[in-house]
């Protein structure tokens, strides 16, 4: 059985098509600059080298007709016919707190994902515009929705209240949600490869640093506690998100610069973070490149960052009163030996004994524990597409 | 030598009258109401009960005046002689980052002082108050300030910068700086009392749990972290402080409720906390009743703080890479057994092993962790207008 997995962002679609149960992955590519003149359109097959085209694709339906155009022209050797496709899986940000982890989407669906579109205004309506279009596109194909914070429906209500009046988190839903809830999940299949037992047998501190950084603290299975909040905003520094800061501060903020409530969620959002703070970019490499060759700000760019994590790693070992495995996963987790290191320094304490070697010699996933340290120290892939296949293949075969 | 020690705050000022250096208190009291017609002043001397007037107190000139005219009145037999006040030491909140701990007060402090009046705009202009009425009423005695966040001077870099862009830091000066420093000093004093050990040669995590309440890092000696931010409101959930929160999420609350940046202000410092938690009021042992009578959102109340106060014990414990000793103070610290032992619970782990009979039983200071605990659990009082006035009697005696 085949399957579409759409991923809308807000100026990008990312997809692949992959035959189910075994998931493979037989096209994928992604479309980047939506509603600009030159967007970017790449894709590839089986066996097919990647194309890159340059047009304008003024919106998402109009990216996702070219997807499926691309998908189905026989001269573009891809080879996947219409007919093949069994059932669409995309990826949605944020489920509120009444949706599950993953449901087949009905009006319903529709209707809960449109009511609660302003808590995720950057991520929602770009979900719904990729699920409209398959509707129109592709009306007798069933789709199915993954959500992003699904993961972390188990969160005690002590972990998801903030401090304050409670009437805002009953007439707003203002509380902590979580994000990266399907990497979560994907690490976690990423943990029964290397060890060979399943994470419900473990309490795990998961580090998901891609360019969006998410802490998570799992019991035994369940998501106890999550960085990320309301919106993937709070917590770890992020690549252009701030993460953490005295909300007092923000309010000072926009009074000295006169900066509308628009403008500084901007501010926090994409001029924040690893770019904010290093002057450089949002790319890890490129910051301890800069560090390398004597950057002052770069490397206490990396100094706070580092400094942040650890801090998460702290407070969610203590959450979880103690921890077996410390598992990284993302662009920065799985490449970054000097970040690991950084943040492993000094917490034997708790049992978390990096072996440096390992660490730095590590390419891809693997073990970079010293053999004796109580806590496994572990570097995994996060495929989020694979858990939405197979979250939507399962769905469907029922 | 006898010092008077002023802690101007908003609408209140506290006061005593020191001899020092062996800090015999021979007169104390407070006013409240400060700016309305039924001013509360209470006072009592050595010897005398307290005593409560209520009366109009426009400002805090006016207070001061007060305080000054009723210890040197012979008819209320405080027995205060002007001529025997040899210095006045001051609590200022905000020193910003060019003060050290404490200072003489001259016109380049006063000046430096006013220069930073917006970053604590609820503290500094009132203690500024305090100071310019002490130079018109006792134009001949020597003023001290004494800064709340002077001992978190020692704070890395790394830990006091927010993920924001880097100019901010340098054109504002938006960074963590920490408060309740005079506290922390105070509970180092506790330290030293029972372990007949300075607390330099110590790993400590100190929870100051008052109406205000911060953590604090310190590592033989010097603050490395301190939860209080910007301004006193980040961090833990305090008795009206929301804490720490995903600042987007008060964006949209701003934009839900249509709310100005002071009006969300006030919401986050005085309205939230255990008091908008809970719905009962800012007082932990009334949420604590309700919550034994059953009240659900009492109960939640006190679920969601000690998760906070747990995670932050954690975080520092991870930034010490390890902790000797954790100390609680302030009102809920030294008397709520039952948030001392819920926020100990499970971090043995770390080498944190309370005596639940002893914790229950402690009344005042005292050792609270079973013998073989590797790491110390002390409660201290933290006595301000001590350590206030040793300064003062230190910088004056030079």
């Amino acid at each position: 059985m085949k399957i579409l997995v759409l991923n809308c962002g807000s100026s990008s679609i990312k997809f692949q098509v992959a035959e189910m149960p075994e998931y493979e992955v037989l096209a994928k590519g992604s479309i980047g600059r939506i509603g600009y003149e030159d967007s970017e359109f790449k894709y590839s097959g089986k066996g097919l080298d990647e194309k890159l085209v340059i047009c304008p694709i003024l919106n998402h339906e109009e990216g996702i007709n070219l997807i499926l155009k691309t998908l189905f022209d026989p001269t573009t050797g891809m080879n996947i016919k219409l007919e093949d496709i069994s059932a669409i899986g995309h990826r949605v940000v944020q489920g509120g707190d009444k949706n599950s982890i993953s449901l087949v989407i009905d009006d319903t669906v529709i209707n809960n994902i449109e009511e609660i579109k302003d808590l995720a205004p950057l991520h929602n309506p770009n979900h719904l515009a990729g699920i409209y279009a398959c509707r129109k596109l592709l009306p007798n194909v069933p789709q199915v929705a993954v959500f992003d914070n699904g993961f972390h429906s188990t969160l005690p209500k002590s972990t998801y209240l903030y401090g304050l009046p409670y009437e805002y988190y009953e007439k707003y839903k203002i509380r902590r949600y979580g994000f990266h809830g399907i990497a979560f999940r994907s690490m976690a299949e990423g943990v029964k490869k290397l060890l060979n037992r399943p994470f419900t047998e473990f309490k795990i501190v998961n580090m998901m640093l891609g360019s969006g950084t998410t802490a998570n603290a799992v019991l035994y299975g369940k998501s106890m506690e999550v960085s990320t909040g309301f919106t993937p905003h709070e917590g770890l520094i992020q690549s252009t998100r701030a993460g953490d800061l005295d909300a007092a501060a923000l309010l000072y903020l926009m009074k000295k610069e006169s900066l509308s409530v628009d403008q500084i969620d901007d501010l926090i959002n994409k001029k924040s973070g690893w770019k904010g703070l290093s002057g450089i970019n949002n790319d890890m490499r490129e910051i301890y490149n800069s560090a390398n060759e004597g950057n002052e700000r770069a490397k206490i760019t990396i100094d706070t960052v580092c400094h942040r994590f650890k801090k998460y790693i702290g407070a969610y070992a203590a959450i979880l009163e103690g921890i077996d495995l410390l598992v990284f996963s993302g662009g920065v987790g799985e490449n970054a030996w000097y970040i690991r290191e950084k943040v492993c320094k000094g917490l034997e304490f708790i049992g978390i004994d990096l072996d440096k070697d390992k660490n730095k010699a590590l390419k891809g996933a693997g073990i970079i524990s010293k053999e004796n340290s109580k806590v496994k120290i572990l570097v995994t892939y996060a495929n989020e597409e694979k858990i939405i296949a197979e979250d939507t293949f399962e769905l469907i075969s029922k």
